[in-house]
């Protein structure tokens, strides 16, 4: 059932050497790639980058030394030309990557990519990405150093339940 | 794994007569708080809509009318006070929702709120939702009229994943 990969998907900024495979790496974006987009426009990419020296640049954007340390980097990107519901978008995306990710025993975190510095066109000019495409986040991957704790009961809070009212 | 739901996934609009049990539903709202959110604020409330007089008012605001025969609304609503990503922080714990309706064999649509028309802006005043919450879209909830086709692998196309540069 989902909830177990729901109640296991935390933010992990901390990775083992281990390497991520090519085959993950696939399942993570399918993931992605079946998630619900706006009036189904199906407008979503992926950029992959693993190579060493990109990340460090992407780190220099973006900062928080996970960037750099991750195995794997995930930017999803959408056409704005094809939806105008690009945040949601990209945002259902990003959260099928994690859960996915979760199922397969790999770490992630969704990093923000903060608007006021301008980070999204920085790193879409980094990577070549054409101007119609936005970005809102990075999700890095990699194996966790520690074993992350799930979420349980104690983190469900009926109170912000309203019945038919507020 | 969770692959299974998010493939099984698909926006259903036609429901059974048959009610989502309470049970159901404070399991998808669950899963909806375990979803992550910008600086883990965990703002996220929900409104839950059964009555058939404000369903039918809601679909006065949004048109369509599964709205008005799906047997439950959620309403996901954030506290913009407490966080600046609040569109993000309600898409993926909508896409959460939807996963653990899909797991719990309930259909669900992503309804958008459409903001031209103040629909948010309605339906909190309808719900006596507080001025400081946004809501960005209606999770409707009931039991699938027809079985929907799962994704597979004809809907995945590696042609979106771009290797270390666009």
């Amino acid at each position: 059932m989902v909830i177990k990969e729901i109640s296991n998907r935390r933010s992990v900024r901390e990775y083992l050497e281990k390497e991520v495979t090519d085959k993950d790496i696939i399942e993570i974006i399918k993931a992605g790639q079946f998630a619900p987009t706006a009036r189904n426009n199906r407008a979503v990419e992926f950029v992959v980058v693993e190579n060493q020296k990109t990340k460090d640049e992407i780190f220099e954007i973006v900062g928080q030394e996970f960037v750099k340390q991750a195995k794997v980097l995930i930017i999803p990107v959408t056409d704005t030309t094809k939806t105008n519901c690009s945040m949601q978008d990209l945002a259902v995306a990003s959260e099928n990557m994690l859960l996915q990710a979760t199922a397969l025993g790999v770490g992630s975190v969704w990093k923000n990519l903060k608007s006021e510095f301008n980070e999204a066109e920085q790193i879409k000019k980094l990577l070549g990405i054409p101007e119609q495409y936005t970005a809102i986040n990075i999700i890095p991957l990699g194996y966790p150093k520690e074993k992350p704790v799930a979420h349980d009961d104690k983190d469900f809070d009926a109170g912000k339940i309203h019945r038919e009212k507020w």
